[in-house]
């Protein structure tokens, strides 16, 4: 079992990585006998996983009750959210109830919003299905839904109690889910650690074949890189933002594709790559450099270019609805070498534009 | 000019209490040329308020838009939520922007929640136009909508960057909204403050004839109550479930009869009796007290029994979704003596049905 802290004063939490979780009730630990509980979960993971929480809890004198939700990005909306407003106030549950999210980014994204807000506040664990929300959205407090008009534009930073992760899931899941999440994965050896980019072109095949050994080394590596930032700036204010590489341009080909025709991780990959191209246009960063980061996104599975069908000047109305834009000036997280990355303001809009032209030439 | 300060470390704020500060751009601080701003009052506010406070702003360099929305309890809602978050992504705002709430407590409150929520919390000013929320909900963080199920279920606690309550919005303020207002005026000085009791019983007839002097004094003393209950416990573990006052009974009003057709003010001040007999069933509160309480709600023009069509089985539904259940037991705060109170659990419910019954006998 491997255990880490995300160090937040009185909100500290831990997260729990391991095969088996679902089998104790310890595992969701501060629920106990006579707590209420709100499982939220989605229509794809319910026949492989509600009954088994649900009854492990219940075996544990927990009070259970569940909303199941329609599976994928476009139902990460204000009227799916209210759907589970609505499931807690039939039973009804009080301030003193706990939600669970048992999912993917989705699901986490939504339910932590849920908890976030209901009653102003209440408990909630996450509990990610997905290796995207294991290494990225259940970490760190970011929970939101999207809008027509752009993706997480609505949500709360709200910390979970705790974060389970059953490494066991990810035998269930879908192989393009498994490379998207591993987007996320290699964001954080491009932008905070060198050493572990290395260990992922030792070791990608591996993650691949669902090597628990090495999937559970490589989450807890990916949670322990985003509990040091978020520790460090949970509201976003400087460092965390580095978190976002790859996501001004990868946001634009979601919005622009209509969210979940491109996997977020497909798209983040793709925009990784537009992101290097930019900072070597700018000379911060190698063309060696940037094959090494295609090479390993490829080997995962994972596009480098962006949709065919989308031109440069298409992303631009997208990115400037970024939520790192202050003052109508684009901020972007560039990398200057592998496993190191800043945030740059001011890079000409022609000089972006090149450089999504980039990704397309092969 | 009366200025207080709600102290609540690096989210302290000021609630700055003048006649004309419309009129001066420095009263909307921390505000300042080159910002943008979004304006969100409603259609009966806008004709009054709107043109004159924007071009105060647009005078002094601000780049202002501007949402009108619906005027009443149910446009308090997610979908006129989501107007606001549509507005703001369409011009678009980003998360440096500011969100000023010109109007009631509607206004006040789903504008903060959409602050607090809107690209994770953005930057609001409350502008409150009520007597109502000049003493109550501009005050202290609370933001929220309502469910179709529950007053205020969905929000966040969101503290203001400034409050500014310009009195001579009480100018144009119908007289019956007035009274509402009366009703958590008379609420603060039943559960805190002896002496601002008597100063009521005193002054009643010269705040209804809208003495500005009065009216200041009036609005300062509660925004101080208030500030020192939030200060203490800002998010209501503890002392600030006080300030619910009749409270569980009037949500009850209010949603049996529907958002709206009774005022907030009016269903609280029934509901203050129900308590105030609730009180003395447990004998902690005279009949003559509940005289006194009584005769000044009646002098500000305030209902002392509920709606006749209401019987007293029909509130406990209502009353058990109160966000003061805990593990499905109804808390209650109850006066006392005249300016003390406490919150109370393990009433039986056979006791408050009695004590509702109590208030429709003349």
């Amino acid at each position: 079992m491997e255990r880490i802290t995300v160090t937040l004063g009185e909100r500290s939490y831990p997260i729990t990585i391991a095969a088996g979780l679902f089998n104790d009730p310890a595992s969701f630990m501060p629920v106990k006998a006579g707590d209420q509980v709100m499982l939220v979960t989605n229509q794809t993971l319910a026949p492989l996983y509600l009954n088994k929480v649900r009854s492990v809890l219940e075996q544990a004198g927990v009070r259970v009750d569940q909303v199941i939700l329609p599976d994928g990005e476009q139902y990460k909306s204000l009227s799916v959210l209210n759907e589970v407003f609505s499931a807690l106030l039939e039973k009804p549950h009080g301030r003193d109830t706990t939600l669970i999210a048992l999912g993917g980014g989705v699901v986490g994204d939504l339910t932590g919003f849920a908890a976030a807000s209901y009653q102003r506040g209440v408990r909630f664990i996450q509990v990610p299905t997905t290796l995207l929300s294991q290494v990225d959205s259940s970490v760190g407090g970011k929970t939101a839904v999207n809008h027509p008009l752009g993706k997480n534009m609505i949500g709360a930073f709200y910390q979970p109690a705790s974060v389970v992760v059953d490494v066991d899931c990810l035998r269930t899941l879908p192989a393009r889910e498994l490379s998207s999440g591993l987007a996320e994965v290699i964001k954080y050896g491009i932008i905070l650690d060198a050493d572990f980019f290395v260990w992922l072109e030792n070791n990608i095949d591996a993650l691949l074949a669902l090597d628990i050994t090495a999937l559970s080394y490589c989450i807890r590596r990916c949670c322990e890189l985003k509990a040091e930032v978020v520790a460090a700036d949970e509201h976003e204010h400087g460092m965390r933002a580095l978190l976002n590489l790859g996501h001004t341009y990868g946001h634009a080909i979601e919005a622009a594709m209509g969210y979940g025709n491109w996997l977020h991780g497909e798209a983040i990959a793709a925009g990784m790559v537009m992101a290097c191209y930019t900072a070597h246009r700018l000379g911060q960063f190698s063309l060696q450099d940037i094959e090494r980061v295609k090479s390993l996104l490829v080997r995962a599975g994972l596009p480098v270019s962006g949709p065919q069908e989308m031109t440069a000047e298409s992303y631009l109305p997208h990115m400037m609805r970024d939520k790192k834009v202050l003052a109508g000036e684009l901020r972007l997280v560039l990398p200057t070498a592998v496993g190191q990355s800043e945030v740059r303001k001011g890079v000409p809009h022609d000089m972006v534009l090149a450089s999504i032209e980039d990704c397309r030439v092969p």
